[in-house]
């Protein structure tokens, strides 16, 4: 009994490299884990066997490697789309071509003798910076993203005024913290014809933006800072018209202290894990079609 | 300078709920992880910060332990469908419901003296049981799974035959290892309209039909094994019309110990982590449109 | 300004090996995870950046997977015993050893043709084995262990009578879920003599032991409980001369469904993931000196 | 049959709390993991399962969120000190406790409007700062330290002249890529007697010589690097007496691009995850005797 293969896809994840410039006693370290996804014609990998349309898992990863000393690797974005470009304009059964890209910050290790040769770094923390290059030999798609930003707001923000049922018994909240870990994808409006963006200082601007959104909004829920930040995004770059953003709502529940003859005026918070408020939405330039998919 | 507001959703992410059934001396347990997406008429909650139309988080919460009392949990997927009906039915805002559940299994502790009371359980380990229900207020969509099922074969593998470019240095293998970690999930033709699956044992019997299909194929891909698992299961199971795989291939890859004077006979590997490659595919019935998204 | 260096140690972390034995069409399976830790002669390396005494960790790495073929894997322990043997007794600056390893289980897939080539495996999941072999040239020392064994009871657990301070909150317990997430390592009294004992057996009848100590103890407060597992493997395990328990108090608070109009008759549970209770201890024959050490 | 209860402890791990500071506008948060170990005169906890001189776990939760009103947070050690007096002070039962903390860090989300009323913030990443505060009711016993900064050199980093047996395959580095990811772990020479350090100073001096030191040190080995940052802290720092690292080697290994007819000049590079080399030391002042334990 014959069935139908859809989607499918293929290709090497998570191939870590790092990239060193040594041009100058000041070496500069690019640290990017990239994940390739392949389709195209390759029914008869699955259906017969036949690896003839196959290009292995392991030469995607050999292309980084390749790729990151012929190309360098200037933004993640631009280092996808040499990548993305390379894997369906050279192999004739590959038709579109995804790659993903996590991208660590080191900063430069400061010395009080600054004079020092500049080779020594210390991971950032914080944030992943993400990218997401299509590709389908013809046109690009760019998403580009971070995650793990958390940001907290120790006042500004309300929640009441909701739904009340037979199930509600949260207390409505006059001012509480709010608290989240940004996860955000923007895409930008470039699709292969012009100049590249200038992808890092976009990076820089966007990430500013999001964060300014969120501690200068104040809230009366988490949606309302949601909308706050996507728009602020656009508002600011006009390289964007999308943008998508993940809030879980890390709560942080004052703790009863009475029982213990305290008053506890927001001040002492119990940090919670599981459950959280999952709060996910877009917002986008009119006329634009979205197609950030939802996670 | 307004944008629009697009796809967006919220409720409470990982609810953990553990349902104990204390009728007899031999209990039952049920271990849940539940996550609440909602969305609807929800636009005033981003744009003006009233929330009239909310129900609020905690309360989806709330609900998901009061329905564990009121309808028991016999399985994953009627749990769901329960909550799911009750936030799109009894919300005049609330349009769309999706239900995420992860199940933990338990086994009985054996004891020599099984006469016991039967109150003692081990964690299974192994693989996550996974459903997802989704519900517009007229028709259901569930989509069963399971993640974290590793398996391995030890022989009747093979890789050969591909494109070799300039960038390949993998020498083509006659007897490899061939390890994954399987994710699945695999769509019900029920809608809503008819009497619910015998879910429970539909879960079971796809399980075992993943394992077998995975057991039994003599591979020359990883690709043709997860066309030969998605097929084996729509061969059997009549009530699944969609299957989606995902398949990281676990690297074994065999150690050179020509170095030490030593023969490896296809007997000491390295288990990589990464990078890994990464196979996904989707094997549905001819005439249906299949829906599980793309991770 | 001299300063002293005091305990050192160094090797290879986390060599991931997998064994296969494909003498008969039943193909056998070991997989560990290995870690070495080595001592001695070391002050040069650290103090003047001779390696003149320093067998490099990747030859550590090399000769896990030499041993691999030379040896075989019968059990962790016995593997363990040949490194720890071969690094002090054959390289003269190194003094001691401390091999440390994780076992991960599989399990056959079974097949409804049970006649098949018996190459097909699935990780059982549930708890990882772990062994720690010292040597110190002269003696051995060896820990088994396992972690990650999740249990549950669902009633026969109790916690009242405890001290009540001006901080207590806590409403006593005369019925309560216990479970806990069992870290467990023994000391065998074997140091090299003799022929070592059945390794593979004793941990299949010590991990029974606490199993069934766990579920048929009726307990009055996690501690009796890890008291009642520790002692039950000495009074049944000869060759067990120590038990050490790390017992998380993995909490399942019963849900107040009150608000709802429901009554909640033990059976729905919130399982919370910090904080919790942890019980540590150790279990020991009269006239052992304990060595397991606090985590 | 009797056996000998040894060693043990229990309290409520991973109590997480977070304090707002608001006496003005400028908002300051400390956000702590504070984790409580007691032991003392347990033993009919354990064997006849009464629990009069059990503290309850819930109860050492309760008094981090009181003692973090009733004392405020001003460094993880001084709130450590207070708990653990306060536990063995005034508890007869209890006579030794141990309060481990982790902190995470926030910065000021900056605003290009600065104004603004100080309360936004976003967390640091980089190293999670840790403390253990000792107590037996005499003597107080600080150990300070932090976990995951991860460092990287990428030049001035040698490996040769090393022992070769048969196992060994490496060849000799005359520069490569020093990375670690350190856990570092100090010990104060106050016990309780006088005024107590400035802790955050001291935390904040000591993590500047760790980067330093491991910046301006040309290395020979990683083992050469753990001394030379040992003893720099205790050089420059004279409330510190012991030093303790663990330096995971985060291999990066040279891509070969000959295959691709590419010439790799210390330029790209391969991050590996498993194995590791895992270097670990204690320095210590002469005189003092070490009390940091092995991980």
């Amino acid at each position: 009994m014959a069935h139908v293969l859809g989607q499918n896809q293929y290709g090497k994840a998570e191939t870590r490299v790092v990239r060193v410039r040594r041009d100058t006693a000041r070496h500069e370290i690019k640290d990017l884990n990239v994940s390739v996804a392949l389709s195209g014609d390759l029914d008869d990998v699955h259906l017969t066997g036949s690896n003839a349309n196959c290009l292995p898992t392991d030469t995607t990863k050999n292309t980084v490697y390749a790729f990151a000393k012929e190309h360098g690797i200037e933004s993640a974005e631009a280092f996808g789309i040499h990548l993305a470009r390379h894997f369906v304009d050279d192999n004739e059964p590959i038709r579109r071509a995804r790659i993903r890209i996590e991208e660590y910050a080191w900063d430069r290790i400061p010395t009080q003798d600054d004079a020092g040769p500049g080779h020594s770094f210390v991971r950032s923390g914080g944030e992943v910076r993400t990218a997401e290059i299509g590709y389908d030999g013809s046109s690009f798609q760019v998403i580009t993203g971070l995650s793990e930003l958390t940001v907290l707001n120790s006042t500004d923000s309300e929640f009441w005024g909701y739904i009340k049922d037979k199930y509600t018994t949260l207390k409505e909240a006059y001012d509480r913290i709010l608290a989240t870990q940004v996860t955000a994808r923007w895409k930008h409006s470039w699709s292969g014809a012009e100049t590249q963006p200038p992808w890092e200082q976009s990076y820089a601007e966007v990430r500013r933006h999001l964060l300014e959104a969120f501690a200068q909004t104040y809230s009366y829920s988490l949606q309302q800072t949601l909308y706050a930040m996507g728009t602020r995004v656009l508002n600011n770059r006009a390289e964007v018209d999308e943008v998508r953003l993940e809030l879980p709502n890390k709560h942080h529940f004052l703790v009863d202290l009475e029982p213990f003859g305290l008053k506890n005026e927001n001040e002492v918070y119990y940090a919670a894990d599981r459950p959280y408020g999952l709060i996910e939405g877009t917002v986008h330039r009119e006329g634009v079609t979205p197609v950030i998919p939802v996670a």
